[in-house]
């Protein structure tokens, strides 16, 4: 961290200054210029304040070098994290070389859609279901989801075919619920709901954390750092588009957050291609490109009906449509030498 | 609600898909073009699912001409909402031609800090005295408030100065230490926490319901009618800023959204410059710029020793500069016919 | 201008570094931390092209303390610029205490209509009259401006009222046309047509020159440093609105750059709360706000009728709706004492 | 175009209107409804203006079905356009199949420079050679570009590789010293540059249209609309990265837009990774992802000595850099049916 004085700090207040920071354990190197002084701080500056620091009146500019978060941070963990699912004797990882195809529908509507909808992603080569038990809508009219035995269907249906099965969950007391769930979602929307990444914290289940709609990647690993600062550290990151200007597409895909993200952590990363754009002609263009630029894995909306969908049709693929993208994705996989 | 058809839809085609809609409720009106059909919905079309029929094959766009809304919509609701307050025999409003300023500093620190912020805002003219006792941190290393205490100390610092006093909510297992505080925020991060706010719908406590970061208008109207939805139409809205790609500000202060949500809505709006810009010397102009642009109120943060804030020191007035600030917006009231 | 060095950069490497920042002329302070060094710039850094110093592999990260524009900054110039008009022996100025209205129509349309507007708009207290003769559409198909004849209207307008005019430049040969317009307009889409202000720097005549769709604060100070550079500080900066995510208003308007610049920079600021909205009903709720904030003025669209309008008719007002708003101007004059 | 009214029109209301819209050669269906009407334009509807409607008091809302561009619209031209270029009896195409890769520095900077970057990027398989000789800098005080000398210089290097030269034009009047140059750029901020457009309409040569920081998909079709309308339409659209809130990479690759543009429109589109991203590091994974989603090529910024670069020196990859991200562009082309 380096802190630019302002001009004209008296020698009392720079030395007071110094010894108020060197109490919260960090060393400081003063460099005298002509007209003003700056400082470096060297050691584990995440206990500073910065918002207290650029209050100060004797501070004109705080510039962090170190990056805010410890655990999510690759320069502290410099090999890759991979999580390790297993059901029934069959394992499954996310990272460690695999690009990890979750799909399924946007709601679990039905017992019969959801086994459908498994069995046919399944056999197309997705390595994880997913399904939306409790749903987040913006009009409190519109379908909620079916809640608990939207979960119950999950586990039958993981039951039938084999995969480990992701959903969200979107409050902490719905955390008993999902106990049989292999991968908890957390929504963009609740990306900075502390009190609940605290409390996912203290469980043992793997997390898939999604980036909020207007986060920057910063916030995101804060927000990673706050379920690893209470002992879990099984998270991936999910990019699903961010609020742009236009609207040719529901929200940007940031490609380039995921060799940015790759950079900067250690934990793995994965695109959400139906969410990013909200339309389902463009899910195949935008998968191949998230495995082009690094990616995981995707997660990605397949329903046996879009027409029919009761949330999120317009960006759900057909088993059909899925099962084409998953042979040139495996074109894909073979050129970056992941395995699907 | 119009849908426009894509060209070349069959009749048979056509007479279902009315069919289907009727079905939910609305009436359909079919006009047919040279090439293109097109249906105008009439009636109560929050029911229909966008999605859902935006993913029809039949059909090439769909355009809301009514707003999803309905308890919040000021087309149904004509006159404008006041949100009553009363303490110890002594009346406040919300709306009705105040214009409400509620002051405090970001986090309750300690008991004379927060008394002795309570009696100077008060003696400036403050109507509510504002403390944050749960507070939301980006990083989970920084201070995160002094939880119950601070709500206690927020009750005892009413007893002192009879101002009612607003808090930040976080989850709803907190709901129950809410019971002695007059109204309750909802953060920016927690404006599309579903759950908590159809949980706040069954509670009978004014909500303060902040604009989430990145959120459009609409979203923030289907939010405070999750909150009306379940019954309780106490909400006062708050523009907070939203994020921008310029850094001379933490945030943009959306000054239109005031005029806009007056037109759309009848429920009170105010503003947090504070939050808004994140620099105190920014603070005045923007409360100014708020009252000219027609809000009912402002929420600024005050402390005695912005240097030493255990947060968002950066942005808090002195207790001297408020006292400057108050006698400014007194003149713009004047002009106004607002009564601070 | 503060440069952060890897860590572990040799000995020799650092002093050629300094050796080679100092032959342009800048003094090198150099803090020698425990691991990594910083270095500290003194003296005019603006020749200082960072691009190539973040390029360079020592280099961690470059951070300027200072703002890279020098005329147009308020540290090399504190006292505010007022810029002097004259026709017919009255004069006017922009800044120094006026709050200047610039008022008219979109574009210039004919004779009858630009004469009867400018008659009103004088009539209610506007100082400038504005009319749009070359006229920037997004679209080739449609109403491009009616060219040198519009400037010659506006010529009679002026002889008729005594408004000084203000008019769009869109190319560098249409520069000979400007000879009788008082004030020379660059549009939000021209901010970054370096070739167009360098010429501007040329010329002497006041230049108005508007914030792009998605320039930074910085970047539009670095524009009129392009015009500044050449000779000509004769510079009124406007704030139109900047792309935004949502859609209830044409653009956001940035409330918060106004006393951002004022602190930046001695030219004087303006706002175009016409473009910034898109709608007319919300030019009142804006023109306050702009006031109330510390701008210099405003540039409003009049319409006689709008309805009519050959562009930009949602965001015109009426004569009648100016007269009001100018009416209740004078009032928030009168509390910021500023003369209108 | 369906236009919506206001509830309550009276029939004579009504008719006048149709009257007035059917004057400009479109045909409207109007559907009575209970409460409103809604009437459905037919026809070219390019000629309507959308403000002057939006204005109409009778009118609540527009919208707009067609695309208002003709000429770049697919929906008229079904078949892909592709561009012709040959020089020394060598034939080259941008679309077509190809993915063509434009290569080169930032600016041209010296005869030994751009003849070595010219070779090596020949060698490694580029198609053509960029580098720009004006250059737009947000600073006046920044290397401006050799100029003519450095168009002559591009010629050399045509000369002594056989490569298509690409460089941009800033302002019309330098349009006499590009009549060697096989295409023109049009940078990110001149795309609303109409009276460039314009000019660039009349001329013969193709153009390189790039994005602007914050337009629309709509926006920049419309300004390759005003080139097409002036009867040129040898195009090729350019994404170069909007403007986004977080600051990991100078902007936001906006990969999605490539997909968008290839529905909408029959123009090539490639992709600029040097300029959305401004890393270096980040082009190879977002070249892959520009083929991975579908376009037509790439524009990259290849520099003998990033270090030393006169400007954008960080976002330059060497020609080692380049020379790999060609063997591996090679297998995403294979997968794709690409020739490079």
């Amino acid at each position: 961290m380096i802190i630019a004085l302002k001009p004209g700090v008296s020698k009392e207040d720079l030395q007071k200054l110094i010894a108020d920071l060197e109490k919260l354990g960090v060393k400081v190197d003063t460099s005298q210029g002509s007209s003003q002084a700056v400082l470096g701080l060297v050691g584990d500056t995440t206990v500073i304040n910065d918002e207290a620091l650029k209050a100060n009146h004797l501070v004109e500019k705080v510039i962090r070098v170190q990056e805010p978060y410890k655990r999510a941070n690759r320069a502290f963990h410099p090999l890759d994290t991979a999580l390790d699912f297993e059901y029934d004797g069959k394992k499954t990882k996310i990272g460690a070389g695999n690009f990890s195809v979750i799909a399924g529908p946007c709601s679990v509507e039905s017992r019969d859609q959801l086994i459908s909808i498994a069995r046919s992603v399944k056999k197309s080569g997705a390595a994880f279901l997913r399904g939306g038990a409790f749903k987040p809508r913006t009009s409190p009219y519109s379908f909620q989801g079916m809640g608990c035995l939207g979960i119950d269907l999950l586990v039958e249906a993981r039951k039938e075919t084999g995969l480990p099965i992701v959903t969200e969950l979107m409050e902490i007391s719905q955390l008993e619920l999902f106990d049989d769930v292999d991968m908890i979602q957390v929504g963009a929307r609740n990306m900075q709901n502390f009190n609940l990444l605290k409390e996912l914290g203290r469980c043992r289940k793997p997390i898939l954390l999604k980036r909020g709609m207007a986060s920057t990647m910063t916030e995101l690993l804060m927000a990673a750092e706050y379920v690893m600062a209470g002992g879990n550290d099984k998270i991936v990151l999910c990019e699903r588009g961010i609020r742009g200007f236009d609207n040719f597409t529901r929200n940007v895909l940031d490609i380039a957050i995921i060799p940015a993200l790759k950079k900067k952590t250690h934990l793995p990363v994965i695109v959400d291609p139906s969410h990013a754009t909200g339309l389902s002609w463009m899910v195949p263009a935008m998968s191949k490109a998230a495995i082009a630029a690094g990616a995981d894995g995707i997660i990605v909306e397949v329903h046996n009906d879009p027409e029919c969908a009761l949330c999120d049709g317009e960006q759900s693929l057909t088993p059909e449509s899925f099962s084409t993208l998953m042979d040139t994705l495996r074109k894909y996989a073979a050129v970056e030498n992941k395995v699907i």
